[in-house]
């Protein structure tokens, strides 16, 4: 008795699906879906995915889904994890090489944040160990920029944003938006960060124990830089010494993105990058 | 300037996590994440997907969670209206050739439909066109298959099953369980089924339009039929001159389960179809 399941392939169903594509008014679309189902089914035949398996894969997706809320957005942990809003990000972003690659934006930036003067301090509940962060802004065809616009925003020494914990940091609590001077320096006045873990009480922490994956971040500061003539930048600066540093777990550590943290006499640490900015093509045409 | 966009591919960000996954614990889950972000990588670099892009996926993907509900689940329309849970049955049902397919079961089911004599009807509205539908139980290996436990569920001449309308149709309407004779044979007195829309007003519906494919599925008659040393089936039987037949929006149709309708004097229509069953191995090597 001949059984026929061997002759019966995932790919034979997914090219009858992309068959009836034709007529698709989205033609982008289902060139993707159709591709995007060849290769999974070939993925099912390759690894003989079982029924149960395919069960599963709906249960997390359905839990995915159940984990989603107007304070959490777990599709997007999801594509962060798997490292493909990094990815996105480089790939799209398309900067010269010799400017500082930008970074996903991630869930904890807010706009608004008070203006400060050069040295003046974003630490307002005066915890932590002191931090003097000197970022240079240079452009990436050489020369200081000045009066750039500085925003940055950080965790604390427990690894936890102010906006996480309202009650428990004030309001705007590391962050702040200052301006680059004439020689395109600006010293920011605040504590040494520590990592955190990404939120992984949910269906992707779960996936990311079942894959054997790290979930803590590499200490950091958050900046969003934006001058006239230059394109926006949005990036992290990490702390070079700190133990997760080889595994981010969003995949957004790059080698032109790391810095020292060097001990001051006063007990403090300081650290100084500097920021290449890449020349606004469209811009440049424009004017 | 040169751009150095070029030279970062979604690829080499796959793979970069797939060198993370050698410690895991789930190594098969492992294996499966690495290659399907490898192969979803690979499409993103040929397609040159935009942010955008990923973003209008994680939109959908977020949208088809928020979709569902205790009456609701539209990962498993996704995964039907792809084809997915269609080849997944036939490729691992396993049945020997002869054997009639098995199909995906369907949202509509329920067991403990009543009891029906040979000839009894499980039409409880008098509405529709009178069907007899003569069901024959055939071994793979010859032979009548007699007192198998046959259980018939279908949607009614407005294409409405009994469960999705219980303020319209008696409680098990079209709904019965017969057993089969000596010579594997019952008749089924019932009314000829219509074709209907699957869900289609969430965001599953809005992607079939997008793609351009159809929602009716084509008139059909669903059985589970179990016998005592057989794999229990369960499949679909279409009306062939259904204008549907050609394209099922969940891929159920096969040549094995087309079935005619034909005239009768008396201004309704007889259906006769042969199931094959397979013997079940495992059973016969116990006893």
């Amino acid at each position: 008795m001949d059984v026929r399941a061997t002759d019966i392939t995932m790919k034979s169903a997914a090219l009858a699906f992309a068959e009836r594509l034709h007529a698709a008014p989205d033609k982008r679309l289902a060139r993707f879906m159709g591709e995007l189902l060849t290769d999974f089914a070939d993925l099912a035949d390759r690894m003989d995915m079982s029924r149960d398996e395919l069960q599963a894969a709906i249960g997390f997706l359905t839990e995915v889904g159940e984990a989603c809320s107007e304070r959490r957005q777990e599709w997007v942990l999801l594509a962060d994890v798997l490292g493909l809003t990094s990815a996105f990000e480089r790939r799209h972003a398309r900067l010269p090489d010799e400017a500082t690659p930008n970074t996903l934006a991630g869930p904890f930036y807010r706009p608004g944040a008070p203006r400060r003067a050069d040295k003046e301090s974003i630490c307002l509940d005066g915890k932590g160990t002191p931090l003097v962060f000197t970022a240079r802004l240079r452009s990436s065809d050489g020369g200081p920029v000045s009066a750039a616009r500085i925003e940055v925003w950080h965790a604390n020494g427990d690894g936890v944003y102010e906006n996480q914990a309202p009650d428990m940091q004030p309001e705007f609590n590391l962050r702040g938006t200052y301006t680059s001077g004439p020689d395109g320096t600006v010293r920011i006045f605040t504590i040494r960060p520590r990592g955190y873990r990404i939120p992984d009480d949910g269906p992707v922490g779960r996936l990311l124990r079942q894959l054997g994956l790290p979930a803590t971040r590499p200490a950091h500061l958050q900046f969003r830089i934006s001058a006239s003539g230059y394109r926006t930048l949005i990036t992290h600066v990490f702390d070079r010494s700190d133990p997760a540093i080889a595994a981010d777990p969003l995949f957004a550590v790059d080698p032109a993105l790391l810095a020292d943290f060097t001990a001051t006499p006063d007990g403090g640490v300081a650290c100084s990058f500097t920021f290449i900015l890449a020349r606004d093509e469209h811009h440049r045409k424009q004017t």
